[in-house]
């Protein structure tokens, strides 16, 4: 997608350790309008597909999930990443293990909000090494709902989450694929 | 706000402990439409202020400013309950009290998205004893920035968050106020 991949190549920050900081508009300030060109684009991706319902985990997955949905028209689940005392206790659960944050999550979704019936599309802002997106596959899987694809903005090629699910014949549409980046000069290098 | 009303009338849980559960349409599945809806009546209540950017915090606050930041044409930043390794060092700071999970965070903005030029909105979900909004808006005086208002989508008025702000000279503009709850027999009683 020629307009986020001018965005990430203007805002981005490669940072040492394969770190790309977008802060400014993705995952912490963010802006909406680019949000909404993209939730058209996953639109167009998916029009094949009869999603009624996306799933995303908390936090920055939640603003992409919602502008998103608006283009499917269907309503938003989010995992939760602690056991909140607000929530029965009727949950699905799964373990994500966070490179960021260098800890593993209990991830909960209400099993009143994912059911047979569902027809998924997952999202998310980073794909990397793929353990958030497994984790939620693993709670769609629990449900008995069926995963139609996974709808993801930047993903690191050079990880090997991307290609672990696609070769487990999952869909896997990311709107930016960043093959290498240099933190010394900032270069990014996108696959075409 | 009519059609708020009755959707917490309809799909509002009422527990123990002055709890109201709304996570079938609000903060764990989250209906799109619904948002809208409060999107469009925000940006009325507002309509005389000078809006360019709307803050929460994570997580449940996040999709209510993505949705209602498309009204005001602005973008959204929100407050991270931890520090993350990803964040620069420079960074505002305060202390939230949470009753639901019964613990202090940690909250976070970076300093790069805060200026004494921004004119914020606040947006949450909840209004209670209101020390998620009151840590917002001292990240806020922090800053520089002015506080236009607070947005709530459900305020408890039996709690005295509210009513503190409003002493202190804040507009709150809380979109449904409860004033009573009962566990036992499931009513709740708005103020009009």
């Amino acid at each position: 997608m020629e307009l986020l991949e001018q965005r990430i190549q203007k805002d981005g920050l490669v940072k040492a350790g394969n770190v790309l900081k977008v802060d400014s508009f993705l995952n912490h300030q963010i802006d909406i309008s680019l949000l909404n060109e993209i939730g058209k684009e996953f639109k167009r991706l998916f029009a094949d597909t009869k999603i009624n319902k996306i799933l995303t985990i908390e936090a920055s997955g939640i603003a992409i999930a919602a502008i998103v949905a608006q283009y499917f028209d269907v309503p938003v689940v989010f995992a939760k990443k602690t056991q909140s005392i607000n929530l029965d206790g009727s949950v699905y659960t799964t373990k994500i293990q966070s490179f960021t944050h260098q800890r593993v999550y209990d991830v909960i979704v209400s099993k009143k909000y994912l059911s047979p019936d569902d027809h998924i599309l997952v999202v998310d802002d980073f794909l990397a090494n793929g353990c958030a997106v497994e984790g939620l596959i693993d709670i769609i899987q629990s449900s008995g709902a069926t995963l139609e694809g996974v709808g993801i903005i930047i993903e690191k090629g050079f990880q090997d989450g991307g290609k672990r699910l696609r070769e487990k014949g999952i869909r896997v549409e990311s709107l930016a694929i960043v093959d290498a980046m240099d933190a010394a000069t900032g270069q990014i290098t996108f696959r075409h």
